[in-house]
């Protein structure tokens, strides 16, 4: 397809600072943007084909906004099925007593349904791509490929689940299965797994030239614990067992210790922070400042539905925000550009997807249209702080994949009836009560 | 107008716990609920009527959700020019700085204006009615009149401007204006008002057997300076002055202290929490749990759109809720519709609207329809967890005050066009650049 944007104004990166807004015209050819510009000038990357493009959609955005979409850099999408099922526990309770009986019900089939409403999910939310973890790894691509979105999946590892052969096995299907979905290792944390298991892990990854990453750090408990088994933080274990000799990361990051900063620095690691998970389950705050001034790059994801409960990149935007500057009683602290550059540019950094970090002639067309005309949007002041202080759902106008329109206007076109997901989901439960 | 409401799930007072989750009819007859329930039994309520109801409309509402209104507790409403202007200071330079200098180029006009906008933020928002605080409070109320939206007025006399003789003359023009509004006492706060003033206060209230409200303890630096002034904590020495004669209540109550508790508790104050701006402004977290512990009636407020940046009662809802856990390091701190109980019903305790305060035979229509049928509110695990934990703007279908339809699928009918409301407020701002 072949989609002409005009009348926009565009969220572009700035040569000072992170991001400018310009306005004029994208055009989107095939899967990649392919023009970026006020419509008459600067048109010689298109020169060739500007004659010849025949356009299958020119769409006024009349004076909204086109943005790059967000990266989702930590969730369990399938998890849907557990959303305001399973709360009001703390992290260990509510994993053993119920989450880990209920996962162990569920099919592939289940999984594959499950990922399409968290997809629908992340659509009305500008999310374009996610870094997934969960059971069955290449169900999960497959949803993604069905719907037409794009996904990186890793590995869930632990003593109760998965091989590193395995693993190895999905890292190629994954990785083969298309151009929308890639395969990270990975394995679910150090208070899951055995040292065999994580010794197999550092192995493959240096086999196979991967980033690791993993749950680190998330709960006061689990580093505790940890320093008691091994003498060292999450961070520390793993660098010890040679993880990461090609970078990756760890999500939460709560409870980091000092020498941990040093290890995510040098590694080139990246801290995912999930702010609204953490609280829901007290879990604690991420010192996402101390992480920032150590030059530690960072992104932002969701976690699961069932710790969230939302997918909803608005609202983890805020928190992140706002948790830092509460947490270092700063107001001042971590402006929102930096915010909005960890839930685009960041993500994409962290997931390997360095040609869906930005709005630019040559990457791939991952694109949100954002309504400015509703009130949360008004006046005009400052268009990124609106975004990320007040920005919501309801601001997402559109919300392209690889170059395909996946939602418009509060509609979905992923080739499923909403009715019928939201009927499998419910019937997923229903089988468990 | 006489609206019936079909095929609805409808969220009613429970007899045990906070709510249920009924499924029937709703029918507004004028301003006012006549009936409720399965449509065939229980119509003895408007057994009298029944047969000359004249439909104006007659809605499906497809199996979605009816729910009262949220009332947001706190708020200054046509600040909406300062949304994303002045962003990241702490709270008094954020005041003293950037937010006093440009109120003091506000014309009534302006104000009026700002106030529409505010709102059209609310009916997004599932908001029906707000408890404000700002200059010109008849200008406020005649916005809300204008657009057919419920308001209780409140004063922010302080120091640099306002006369207790002028709060009397509001609270009569306002509480004699419309039904859908009202005036209660109120002064900005203790750092801000001289002892004269606020002993002014204090006789108004008793003259006119009104409740008080100001905003309480929102920075630790308030709280102590008090002390240092007064040797009291702002609740004691409002207190200590006889404020509470008949009620009231304090917006923030972050940095409260022991005996403070026992004063809300014994006068029958309401502590409305403002989590998004505490967060924002670096001033705290509100202790919840222990408000709760000690039987203080909540309410919950989105404080004004230049503190927050937005005016989203589902995002305070999880706010309120999650920093409650975080706080108190328990998941299992405050449940869900307890929540779900202070947005509503709380609110509408705080504000004096008992007959606004849920869905009953005989309340004021004051209604808010949630769309199900979205990604994040499925599967339907547990509807108010849902509202709670992953509701949002986008789930907003239908608002309705005092009967009238104001906002549906997106489009407002309050007698404004958008377009004009959202000129109206850029240009205040660029008057002001």
């Amino acid at each position: 397809m072949n989609i002409r944007f005009y009348n926009a104004k565009m969220l572009v990166p700035a040569k000072d600072g992170r991001f400018e807004i310009v306005e004029g015209e994208l055009w989107v050819k095939g899967k990649e943007i392919c023009y970026l510009g006020d419509g008459r000038s600067n048109l010689e990357e298109v020169c060739k084909d500007r004659d010849v493009i025949v356009w299958d959609r020119e769409l006024d955005v009349k004076g909204n906004l086109l943005m790059p979409g967000f990266k989702n850099a930590h969730t369990h999408t399938a998890m849907t099925f557990l959303r305001s099922y399973a709360d009001d526990l703390p992290l260990q309770d509510w994993l053993n007593k119920q989450v880990f009986p209920r996962e162990g019900q569920l099919t592939e089939d289940d999984v594959y349904w499950l990922n399409i409403l968290g997809i629908m999910e992340y659509l009305t939310s500008g999310i374009t791509a996610n870094f997934d973890m969960y059971f069955f790894p290449p169900v999960d691509a497959k949803a993604s490929v069905d719907t037409g979105f794009r996904t990186v999946q890793t590995s869930g590892l632990n003593n109760f689940g998965g091989t590193v052969e395995l693993m190895e096995e999905n890292y190629h299907i994954v990785n083969e299965m298309s151009d929308l979905t890639s395969f990270i290792i990975g394995f679910h944390a150090e208070y899951t797994t055995s040292m065999e298991l994580m010794e197999g892990v550092a192995k493959l990854a240096q086999k196979l030239k991967s980033p690791v990453w993993l749950h680190n750090s998330e709960t006061k408990l689990e580093v505790e614990e940890c320093k008691g088994r091994w003498g060292l933080t999450p961070t520390q274990l793993t660098e010890k067992l040679g993880m990461y000799e090609y970078g990756g990361g760890g999500y939460h990051c709560v409870w980091v210790e000092e020498p941990d900063f040093e290890i995510f620095k040098s590694r080139g690691l990246t801290a995912v922070t999930n702010p609204a998970s953490n609280l829901k389950l007290a879990s604690g705050i991420c010192p996402l400042k101390r992480f920032a001034d150590k030059g530690v790059s960072l992104a932002i994801g969701t976690d699961g539905p069932a710790s969230n409960n939302c997918l909803d990149m608005f609202r983890e935007m805020f928190l992140a925000s706002t948790l830092a500057k509460v947490r270092e009683m700063d107001a001042a602290c971590i402006p929102a550009d930096e915010i909005l550059y960890m839930a685009t540019a960041g993500g994409a950094n962290a997931m390997q997807l360095s040609d869906c970090d930005s709005l630019a002639v040559g990457k791939k067309a991952d694109i949100v249209m954002i309504d400015l005309q509703q009130p949360n949007m008004q006046p005009e002041n400052n268009i990124v702080k609106n975004l990320v202080y007040s920005g919501s759902k309801q601001n997402v106008k559109l919300t392209m994949v690889n170059g395909r329109i996946l939602y418009e206007d509060g509609r979905f076109d992923i080739g499923f009836d909403p009715a019928e997901v939201y009927q499998r989901a419910n019937a997923v439960i229903r089988r468990m009560k």
